[in-house]
């Protein structure tokens, strides 16, 4: 099964919704992916909805709305047109934890979220292993790959794991990101992964390949009604193990871009090993 | 966080909706759970919901709920209140294979369902290898670890994802079940996962822990309407990195029984080495 | 690192000793390598000494050296010249297993050398579940993909390791290997991970590319004396993974033919996604 | 099979030689533990001889030996009783790589032997990824958990390798160490699986339960003649994974001590589930 390339604005055309992943679609480390806004503009004036389903729990709706606009969106993504992997996992915190301490490892930022449920958030470098302060903390949650030190954060994970059994929440289940066209880095996604192999445990997940996030969507766009079928969605994904195998599972149509972390040279190649096939490749959303 | 084995009966009652894993709750290997029929009727007379969120992709559910009868269920468990792995996988055929050949693995009866789709299906046994033929396959499913020879079903399933690049789905997640009191069988999603493992492959997989059937079953009982909320409801299961961690996730409360995989004697030290933390644990859901 | 196509007969002259892989480089599902036998002539003429290190525990070296006279080799490789993963295994079990019951999973063939160790050879299909009969049991050795129904073998492994804590030996870490020109096998190595990962165990495993194999062929040639230094020789195979990977670590030279497991269109791919480079590249030991 | 605890002193009467593990045997992380240095008085007194036999690569073998001595074994443990990983992997290095740069990930102090060979050693903090300088680069060691910021230098490995393919080497196995009686650390072994599953590749890598260490140990005290047979030698370590199973497999006998890794509580639990099996269990070498 060979793919040929297609035009994403003629593809898009048979939908009526588009889910779009952020990093690596609409933007990569140097700023907005060339053309994306103008793709924007068709869509709304062909009448096409569109979603951004991302893999985030670093920023607020708000902010990763703002940082959109900042990098030349304009208004054509407010955060009521973003679905975040870290607002699954805030679902969860609100309906299991009531009080008590929340331990989070990420910036300060990536907690505020904790804070407005007005539970207490705790940096992982901060904790203290006393008894007493222990038996205090009701979750530990992973968040940003940035904010801490990681020998200390890590550490500081596998000991506090291995002294109380609490829920382990992890809000991006990306492992790896790229940081500019050359290089990657460990996403929290990684380093969650990695605590888990350390001490043998299971940690529940949020984020692209699990379905929630598309359900989410789904549900969010029919607002309880019957207004869209899946059939009439196209998911738009950079990568096969998050994207488009989430997808492929919900059941809607898949569109991988070749802007972000799957090169065109490879492509071929990766779908063939992984057997994970997207329905359609366009080189990116710009034509 | 040592538990206290709570009366199933009491529990129950500050709930309006239980969700039941069948196997290891309501039957095992020698039939009804003792007294597991007397829960159910003072379920319906306190007016208290139930479902049964089941990991099997071996029957219909008017087979299961057949089988729930002959075993002493009596009418308690109709098919409308059975909700399947093989279901969700159903949906994503139907949603994403139009016509064709589905190959799948399992018994004749498993594949009822494929062959109600208007789809040909044809056993892992009885496939063939000449280009014509293999081009003429849209999907693999794994269905039930019985109704085939493994040594063939495994190997035509290796050499036939070599060749073609399909959706691979599979319909029931369980690694293991118990085949008596005293042995287990390895279940279809050991299987599955066997093959996925020599390959390098990623299968699309339905069942719990997976989030997607507790979603079904929420969005069905409350029918569109906001009838019921998640603290409503309480999932009843007897493992822990299935049940109990799905729940978990899914963000309802839940209660570990003592009458399947985790017995009494190890439960404690299964809680604290997996990281899986029910909210309760019953003896079995008779008292 | 792009590599080149080497002659093997050049580069051989290089070293002192070659350690051959088999299968794939000697013999294929068709018999013998083409032009294979007058390779060894030459060896034989500039006094290159040679040793097959395979990972068989099929047979003995006595039925292997008899397969490669008759698919052409004449009296070219005798016993002396073979070392399997199958003699690492037998010696293991001559040091730690002294009297009792050995359950084996594979052929009777395969089972002879258990037997000449004095010990009742079991198969893994005829044993009984008795507690008096499970105290007799003083090991698990798995030998081989056949011999056995997959199933009832594959299940009674789980159910025998639940009952009772016993050294598993397995003598054969291949997962695969190549049943004809287009079609693979899984191999006992293979069935041995799956009981493993089911029943999460840690198994005692013998064969490339532990180096184990790589040092018992060392001491052999060097007799006790300082005969080769192992810059004198030279590795050829056909699996990165086992043969390279294996001798790279073992401290000698490599060189990776193209004839069997990696074929010539993705060999530098895969030297690239694995990260296991060999030293040389030759297209077969023919030229 | 449940194990009676022995005395070490009396067990060790049986052999001719003991192999032990240093950290949780000889030492732990409060310093020398109790009654080892009258341990190794009554082994000199009866002639029994005695290597230690551990998983590092932080120091040589002459700071190993002074820092047995500092903690109060005076010098019974001179360094030509130390086996290392470290040397495995230093041997490694000797017979393959020549010339060049080789990047660390480590303190200075564990690079020392690097440069010992006239390689170029730089600290995986401190490369740069231009071209001309990665060509320069022969291989990757991971030999020591501090010595460098973890984000820097994981971050680094991860770029290194996806850029160029060099021979990646594990200098210590081990995945976590005590750092107190109530805390760990992930070890240096823990955070290269941590890059190698990031990057899907396979690294070198030495230590036990590798029986490489056991091998070289055990030709060491043979210098070339049959001095000892495998049945003379008893290996006494705390942890099942490394210690144990790899004596196993090299075939001789072994002495589980609760000092350590594994405690006494939990001893025939872990063994149990891991279906790792010492021949004996001691509470520590004291008695």
């Amino acid at each position: 099964m060979e793919h040929d390339i297609q035009s994403f604005k003629e593809l898009s055309k048979n939908y009526k919704v588009i889910f779009f992943d952020s990093f690596g679609v609409l933007k990569n480390a140097d700023g907005i992916i060339n053309g994306a806004r103008q793709t924007f503009e068709n869509l709304i004036q062909s009448g096409i909805d569109y979603f951004i389903l991302t893999n985030d729990a670093s920023r607020s709706l708000e902010h990763l709305s703002q940082n959109f606009k900042e990098i030349g969106f304009d208004k054509d993504i407010p955060s009521e047109k973003i679905i975040s992997s870290g607002m699954m996992a805030y679902e969860f915190l609100k309906q299991k934890i009531n009080s008590g301490r929340v331990v989070y490892v990420g910036t300060e930022q990536s907690a505020t979220y904790i804070k407005s449920l007005g539970l207490e958030a705790v940096s992982i470098e901060d904790i203290n292993f006393e008894e007493a302060y222990l038996n205090t903390i009701k979750a530990l949650v992973f968040l940003d790959d940035e904010g801490f030190e990681w020998r200390t954060g890590i550490n500081n994970c596998v000991n506090l794991l291995r002294k109380i059994n609490i829920p382990v929440i992890v809000a991006n289940t990306d492992t790896i990101y790229p940081t500019n066209n050359n290089n990657i880095s460990v996403a929290i996604g990684g380093i969650a992964d990695f605590v888990e192999s350390i001490l043998g445990r299971h940690f529940i997940k949020f984020g692209k390949p699990d379905i929630q996030i598309f359900n989410y969507a789904f549900e969010h766009i029919n607002k309880g009604k019957q207004i869209y079928e899946k059939s009439d969605i196209l998911m738009v994904g950079d990568t096969l193990t998050t994207d488009i195998i989430g997808a492929n599972k919900f059941g809607i149509d898949t569109a991988l871009v070749l802007s972000g972390n799957t090169i065109k040279s490879k492509a071929e190649t990766v779908i063939k090993s992984l057997g994970i096939a997207p329905d359609y490749i366009c080189n990116s959303i710009r034509s």
